[in-house]
């Protein structure tokens, strides 16, 4: 029995023990679902001893548990992986928007209708079939890598202890590869991998000049204002051609390959479409030199995210603001550290500092280091292999631009990330009547399946 | 009998009189002394009767009285003078910092203590004296000007409705030149006349970008940030030397005379002192070429009064904001136009738009006219020869920041300012302990006294 042959003899069941998971309402933001969440990990614990993996426990945090399980391979040499995905789920409210019940899965033609179904229920599950699939088809009890499951409870909430948690369980993890399976691809027709996610680092800046307000028609126009600062200051943030001018910014940054850039100008970009979920912005705006795909998932930015000073309620009020406000976070790409970021950042006020003002500048710590895993290197060329053989076409690369608990997994485990995952940017998760493809759920699971094969030789 | 014979002979009642005045708490501000504020007024008619006016008048506003009096030249084709003043007070909060009562007029030394006493109705007073001390050194019962009183009751709340009661009586208040006995002198021993106050003209900026904030991470690099619009934008409104970069908008201001430069110049200007009644602001700072004074007195400013957007409360929000927000203010000086300055900055807005946002331009209308008397105006000269008189030394010149109700006398009634006035800097107008000084009250009676005779000749 090969793979596909043994995903459609067990995809009924596969969807019946999913949309029991389903119906419980693991939300980790809301207080009163937390025992759901418990449940939650409780119901994959049992559910994964079923399925025959060896090891199986919930890990208790400070937060939500975890559940960890491990199915060694039979050589003892083999590489290891590690499986990453979420059990908790995002709210439901607006809960009137929802055409069904949040926690009650309904089938509606080829998709599954139900928090949790695309973010992250349904893709975690995938590799349960997709391993169970493996082993049929290699007619073994054992996979060809050892495999490790690590799926956090506290993702929609933050990942607060998720850190904390890698950290101390950092020996059992220990992975040669971790595969990441809580994102999208391109879209149901342009299967891809996710190579990347940005990372971010913070600063926030005040300028203050006197010690009041002071009244624009006895001082104005011959003491230092606090907002004419900031504005001079910040109005040099960016060149004319959008790039970031502080001294060294781009200088760690991983340059995009010619062939990144070409496979990215092979997806179908609807740029028209993009502006419109860009909360209708007016137009493409940023790096010159770049397209708007490149500026999202390869380049850094230094954006402000808030700025205040003055008088800001109704009416005029003739002063000159004492002080001066500004908010900034920076999305940084492989290659680019957060604590040097931040350096350059704090030295490049430093030396810009307008005259007459007081300048703080202050650099909340930590901060998310940029996740990358390079598109020849030997996981993603591995897992694309995986993937194009269960889609039967060409599969491209994106990024991301944000970032999730990725980065911690990558830094603490020390272990290149693969981003296999087949969700769908318009699956709807965090909103109502999320969904899943189950076609493509079945494709992830027949990619797993092909993937340990193609790790085991790939990382050995 | 000389004019300081008849002041001195007179001084002593003049006090009495002005401390029963002074005893009225005519707080405008409070609607608890609104009834003390008509007392006021009624108390200063009957005085003003009581000095001998042919005609006395209480004027009704849709607010609080003002008093008008009218004394006739003898000779009909007499230039006719109008003084201002206000017969209303600052609230006396925080009462526990005075030491002593605030309507409880009190002598210490040369000084005078009590709410109102430089602000405004000390100066107010010494013209009845100064009147009669010119009519008695005359010998006649009919001074050389028609002179005509106009005492506000609203002054300390905004002169809501002083414009209003300007028009409607612009016939009866028509005159050759406007008296304003409501400022100060540079010092006691420097004493000086005001020659002008900065006009004021408002705007508002919006910017808008997307219809909500976006997510930095899936948007940030690729879509326009309306806080960087707002501080490109900004950024460019004063150049390198401080001045601002509207086209045309010094085209208009009246330029400083070498003369008024050097009368300028001759004040004995304290920088360090006056920086730490500007709240201890670090440097003095603005256009380039110009002096302290020279900036706040006669230079026009573009002044951010307020600027806000995107994420301003607490820890950090990694947005791209959608709006931006900015309050601007500009003083205005001589020969400027506040709907000309207005159209200018709009302008230039709409010139220098960002890409990618919608402007939006919002000029509150009004604004204030600055007004300006040069120092070799017939009506200033007149009066700078009566204060050297009086004071027995050269009078030099000053001007204020900001503006009052006097630009409306100098609009409404199409007649010159000319500032007569005996107040000091430090006579804590405003605060606690008001107080004014009584050889300067009799000095600013003795040049009223010689003012009329001056201005008979040199409006005539």
């Amino acid at each position: 029995m090969d793979v596909v042959e043994y995903i459609q003899a067990n995809k009924a069941q596969f969807f019946a023990d999913l949309k029991e998971w389903l119906a419980i309402p693991s939300i980790s933001g809301d207080p009163a679902h937390h025992d759901d969440v418990r449940r939650s990990a409780d119901w994959l614990a049992e559910y994964l001893r079923g399925q025959g993996f060896p090891t199986v426990e919930v890990w208790p945090t400070a937060g939500l548990p975890a559940v960890y399980a491990e199915w060694p391979a039979a050589d003892p040499d083999a590489p290891s992986v590690l499986v990453y995905g979420h059990h908790d789920v995002q709210p439901v409210t607006p809960l009137e928007e929802w055409d069904t019940d949040p926690f009650t899965p309904v089938e509606q033609g080829d998709q599954l209708v139900a928090r949790g179904t695309s973010d992250d229920k349904g893709q975690v599950f995938f590799h349960t079939l997709g391993l169970r699939a493996n082993l049929a088809a290699n007619g073994t009890d054992a996979p060809p890598v050892t495999i490790k499951l690590l799926v956090e409870g506290e993702e929609e909430s933050g990942s607060v202890h998720f850190a904390e948690l890698l950290t101390e369980r950092r020996e059992r993890l220990a992975a040669d590869a971790v595969i990441i399976s809580d994102t999208t691809m391109w879209s149901a027709d342009v299967p891809s991998m996710c190579t990347g996610m940005r990372g971010l680092a913070e600063a926030e800046i005040t300028l203050r000049g006197a010690e009041v307000d002071l009244h624009s028609g006895s001082f104005g126009g011959a003491v230092p204002n606090a907002l004419h600062a900031m504005v001079e200051l910040l109005g040099k943030l960016h060149d004319a051609d959008g790039r970031v001018t502080v001294p060294g910014f781009y200088d760690d940054v991983v340059p995009l390959t010619d062939e990144e850039r070409e496979l990215f100008a092979r997806l179908p970009f609807d740029e028209a479409g993009w502006l419109e979920t860009a909360g209708n912005s007016r137009a493409a705006y940023g790096e010159a030199g770049f397209t708007t795909l490149e500026r999202i998932w390869a380049r850094p930015t230094a954006e402000i995210n808030g700025l205040w000073g003055g008088h800001t309620g109704p009416g005029g009020k003739t002063i000159v603001p004492r002080e001066a406000h500004a908010k900034l976070s920076f999305r940084l790409v492989a290659g680019q550290e957060p604590a040097k970021v931040r350096d350059a950042f704090v030295a490049w006020v430093e030396a810009n500092a307008p005259a007459g003002v007081e300048v703080e500048v202050r650099t909340p710590g930590g901060g998310v280091r940029p996740c990358f895993s390079p598109i020849d290197s030997a996981g993603v060329a591995a897992a694309r292999r995986a993937m194009e053989k269960a889609f039967g076409k060409e599969v491209l690369f994106t990024r991301e631009g944000g970032s999730g608990p990725e980065a911690d997994l990558a830094d603490i485990l020390e272990a290149p990330l693969v981003f296999v995952a087949v969700g769908l940017n318009d699956d709807r998760i965090h909103a109502p009547n999320e969904k899943v493809e189950m076609p493509l759920l079945l494709k992830g699971a027949e990619a797993a399946a092909y993937l340990w094969d193609e790790l085991a030789t790939a990382l050995r």
